[in-house]
């Protein structure tokens, strides 16, 4: 829920809420540009490199275009907290160092992926490995975790459209996924209706055999004259 | 998904898959007994301690009853895949790393929680305190982490009558959970049909006024005889 308007407003790449001198910054070893997430790094398995390789190509005509993704930006917090959030809920010093759930795992244990958009046909891909730490029933993973990676592509294959929050999901676990083992999510925008927007989603083994799991979402655009709570 | 069946396996408490000499474990600084992490421990607001207080002391007549909660267990992780795990994903070596999903975060950064049952009613009570790591849009819970809090409570709910695994969840996300508060989530089995259990589930603030998400969840029971994939 609400994850969406995070992603989108990461992207915007705004520059970290406290600007140290030029001279502190350069003796500092605090990393200034933040770490992309959607790229490889060493946990990923040959399956979710190949396939990786093969969404950049698609890239290259631009019909399709990778997605950056972020862990937190400090900026981007304060931001969304004054559009957004009731004052009574913005607790900014404990809330700097929030970290977004599906990026907050060390690597390889947790949501490792990457999301790749096609804008003309509004569907968006995820690739996801997943890792140690996301098991439910011994050697597969969890029903939450596969509703979380689910959230997320919807999420941000309905956020094109305009900064919205999720409204249902409606999942269907037809096949459990291995543990460890990398999943193709395709989702796209079926109908819009106001500001409704109604986003399917399936799940499937790379070599599209298996249907892991099917779902439904259901997201609103945010009102900018509203708040949250 | 699937998720139940750990759970109530882990309740076993079945001994670790190695079993060392006495010698050995004596002067091995390896705890042989597993943490419990249905306990308070410091991360814990005033909100969570009062609630878990007050569900203890309904305990005490016997209505309501405390259910323990552990991280993993190498020997069920071995029982569960010989009965349900076709021996080609049973990859023992690696899996016998893997964590449970809601309990691999570090002390108070993830899922804080603990479940109450009762039987008479087939009722579940899940307290659950959401740590930094699980946020979503700024500030607030991953809707995904909601959507994980959910399968956990409804599908413990399910396996007291029998393993189970979920075939569905059905998610309204009402209004977004302030990231680190407290809120009740309440779960009833409202119906079973063969081997069909249906649950209903709401995710409400301590002071109950306040109904941020509700849930349907469909389980299936497992039929022993059958392997999952």
């Amino acid at each position: 829920m609400l994850r969406s308007c995070a992603a989108r407003l990461r992207t915007l790449g705004a520059p970290p809420a406290r600007r140290p001198g030029l001279v502190w910054r350069l003796f500092s070893s605090e990393k200034v540009i933040h770490k992309d997430y959607g790229l490889p790094n060493p946990s990923w398995s040959k399956d979710l490199r190949l396939l990786f390789d093969q969404f950049m190509k698609k890239c290259e005509d631009g019909s399709w275009k990778r997605l950056p993704s972020y862990r937190q930006n400090p900026q981007i917090f304060k931001d969304f907290q004054t559009r957004f959030v009731d004052p009574r809920f913005a607790k900014e010093e404990q809330m700097s160092k929030a970290q977004q759930f599906t990026r907050s795992f060390e690597e390889g244990l947790g949501f490792e992926y990457v999301m790749f958009y096609n804008k003309a046909e509004k569907r968006m891909v995820c690739l996801f490995q997943s890792g140690l730490h996301l098991q439910g029933v011994p050697g597969y993973v969890h029903g939450g975790a596969i509703a979380t990676i689910i959230d997320v592509t919807t999420g941000t294959c309905a956020i094109a459209e305009g900064i919205a929050m999720t409204a249902n999901l409606n999942i269907d676990y037809k096949k459990p996924i291995p543990l460890c083992s990398v999943v193709v999510i395709n989702c796209q925008i079926t109908k819009t209706e106001g500001r409704k927007l109604f986003v399917s989603c399936a799940v499937q083994s790379v070599d599209e055999k298996t249907l892991h799991t099917e779902a439904t979402a259901l997201f609103i655009k945010l009102d900018p004259d509203k708040r949250l709570t």
